[in-house]
């Protein structure tokens, strides 16, 4: 029987700071979860001069990640870089060597998990990653061994903390976009440049991590298609409130017939639903199988505590299954085959806010347009804005359409003389 | 390496049914998650003249368990008869016999668990039971794989769907307890004598299993304080809306300095948080931890499918362990040491009704009651109720106290010639 397991650490970052906190401090805790000492042997930071709030032995860090990659007594390579170079390199090497592999780093895991999980089996070892999505929330243990019975139709994740806490003061408070980034940037809910997030990159990283687990297929980022917030207004929030709706940035995986759908776009939400009421930075995924119907599973998406949680649990996973002498848990098994639906296809509700000449037709004219191709409205509201210029501004919520339909109709409608711009279209999910 | 795995299922009721459904109508699927086929061997149902919603073959049915606990093919024993006995003595000499066992037997598990999970070691089998709480919302897998890192300091828990459909209800429709009762009743959400559910007996048993698992030691449902719902009236959802709260039987756990305090009562929850909006029969679990922070587990807690689908992935989690010729998983480990905080000692904020003769004076009679007991007073409304008998409703929140005091209080309360009853007090937690 081992007498140890023995971890090396990549990255000294915010996380990496974390982690090694909870592995120094919590040492005993852990050990004994685990069934043996778990030791932090070593340590590898690019940059040892920068202070780190943590009290490491200086004998563990070394500058080079090699020390941790070669030296056979390591059990566990945490990896913690990010990003997507050279933290592969790292991680292929450390798997060849028969070492596995726990990473929180969600562009790695959406990009490259197939070909990493291929490698771990084939040295048998495993790679885990349960905090590259939604932090502490237990979510891959979650579709690898809790809802195995059920056939998983949809998952609706609100997975990046920026952007909800970005929507959810827009709501609150009242405010545009500019001024909203702005406040969450000096809170430290937004980096200095914070456009991975609000673009929806790293929902799109996130989603496509959560629709291989759920669908057991090798979705990539690439199969995404992908919307950011920066367009969504004050008056988009205000129409909402009025219709009964809530703004979220939604991550949005859906299978029918074998297709996969795959979005990440502001979308607007019931505002009686669970997933309206998830504000601020906490996350929230919603998972739905034929047989466990709805689950939710909220908490908090980022930060080093939440994610040490999940990069110490797997740490402790590994260590049982390696004092049991048994590798790679036979848990998880990918089709590598997968159809995904293009965005042309998909079929939603759409809210449309357009800016309209104040004359009288208008409405019959749009109506038509979108009759043509289709798509019927559910509900109107329109509201003089601008008496001098006689515009006012119309508000539709159709029923279900086609995306193609509606982008064709959206085109259209750009060119009626009446329509002065198409402000937004956010679609509409229930 | 086995060829199949062997089920035994005893109880072929509602739940039985859905089991049986999804063993044979979803066999591909299932076999498939387990690496081997799953082989449904033997059915035991002492009524078998009972009407079944299932295709079973006649010849594995058995009026007699025993016929399934002997015999030596037999891998896995699923459990769905419910109550204490005969299920205590099937699932000990199932797993005397070096059977797996699966159950959904919340009485079971929380009175006799940690003596089945010694029997269970000491033959080196297993014995899962995530279908015992919150149907298919993975809750036992969370604790025993994904929350080891965190210190659990907190468990607040919607797990009776029963109380949750008639609160929300009377919420809803503001009607009285026993009218949503007949409602409930009508739909098939409450049972005929729905003592257990409303007096929250269920929930007892619930919080039992979850405290065992988040604090690592052998509660019992002898240790949890219990009230039901049936003293909750219209009015105090009233006053309830007005102050910003929903009303929900909350089932609490919580740890401070070694201390377990339990309880099961109705509860004042902060209209904005997630947990005041989980309604109708859906349950939730918020689980506190202090790296992991705030997570909340969210789906339907009962029901054949959510329920088979939690009963299915035990079986299919054990089947992977047998074909890997491994036995009882290492994960969960209890320390029988426990330390149980009476309720007296308990700190908590307050909701009171108290009916009192609608002269001057009253509230500062009152409120030199509670002050002599160290309760102040955080708001307070009176109304007038009855201008004939003069006499006026007070509705008083307090700040933390002492449940000792406001017993206390209580009791001196009731002996004021000024106040004619105390309506009702319900306990607050945010």
């Amino acid at each position: 029987m081992k007498k140890s397991v023995n971890i090396g650490l990549i990255g000294l970052g915010v996380i990496g700071t974390g982690v090694a906190k909870v592995l120094i401090e919590r040492n005993k805790r852990v050990s004994e979860q685990a069934g043996c000492p778990i030791v932090l042997k070593k340590v590898a930071e690019k940059d040892l001069n920068k202070k780190h709030d943590v009290d490491i032995n200086p004998n563990l860090l070394t500058t080079n990640a090699d020390d941790i990659l070669s030296d056979a007594d390591i059990d566990i390579v945490i990896e913690l870089i990010g990003g997507e170079r050279p933290a592969l390199d790292f991680v292929k090497k450390a798997l060849a060597s028969g070492k596995h592999v726990v990473t929180a780093n969600k562009e790695l895991i959406s990009k490259h998990g197939p070909e990493l999980f291929a490698l771990a089996d084939a040295n048998k070892v495993d790679i885990l990653y349960e905090a590259s999505v939604g932090g502490g929330i237990p979510l891959t243990n979650s579709f690898k061994q809790d809802l195995l019975a059920s056939n998983i139709t949809s998952i609706q994740a609100i997975i990046n903390g920026t952007t909800n806490y970005i929507l959810s003061n827009m709501a609150k408070e009242g405010i545009e976009f500019n001024e909203a980034v702005k406040r969450a940037q000096a809170l430290g809910y937004a980096e200095a440049d914070p456009t991975n997030d609000i673009e929806g990159v790293d929902a799109m990283y996130k989603v496509a991590i959560l629709a291989t687990l759920a669908f057991r297929t090798t979705v990539t980022p690439d199969d995404v298609y992908l919307e950011g917030i920066s367009k969504v207004a004050k008056r988009d929030f205000e129409y909402a409130k009025e219709l009964g709706y809530a703004i979220k940035l939604m991550a949005i995986a859906k299978k029918e017939n074998g297709a996969i759908e795959l979005r990440v776009h502001p979308t607007f939400v019931p505002e009686d639903l669970l997933m309206a009421q998830v504000n601020g930075v906490f996350n929230a995924v919603q998972v739905e199988g034929d047989l466990v119907g709805r689950v939710i599973f909220y908490g908090q998406g980022a930060g080093p505590q939440p994610t040490s949680s999940a990069i110490v649990t797997d740490v402790i996973n590994i260590a049982q299954d390696i004092l049991l002498g048994y590798s790679r848990r036979p848990k998880f098994k990918l089709n590598t085959a997968k159809q995904i639906k293009p965005m042309a296809d998909i079929n939603t509700r759409y809210y449309i806010r357009i800016n309209v000449a104040d004359t009288p037709g208008v409405l019959a004219q749009i109506a038509k347009t979108l009759g043509d191709e289709q798509i019927s409205i559910a509900s109107a509201i329109q509201k003089a804005v601008d008496e001098k210029t006689q515009s006012a501004e119309l508000v539709l919520m159709t029923h279900f359409a086609r995306e193609s339909a509606m982008q064709s109709a959206l085109a259209k409608l750009e060119s009626l003389s009446a329509v002065r711009e198409v402000s937004n279209f956010i679609r509409v999910e229930a």
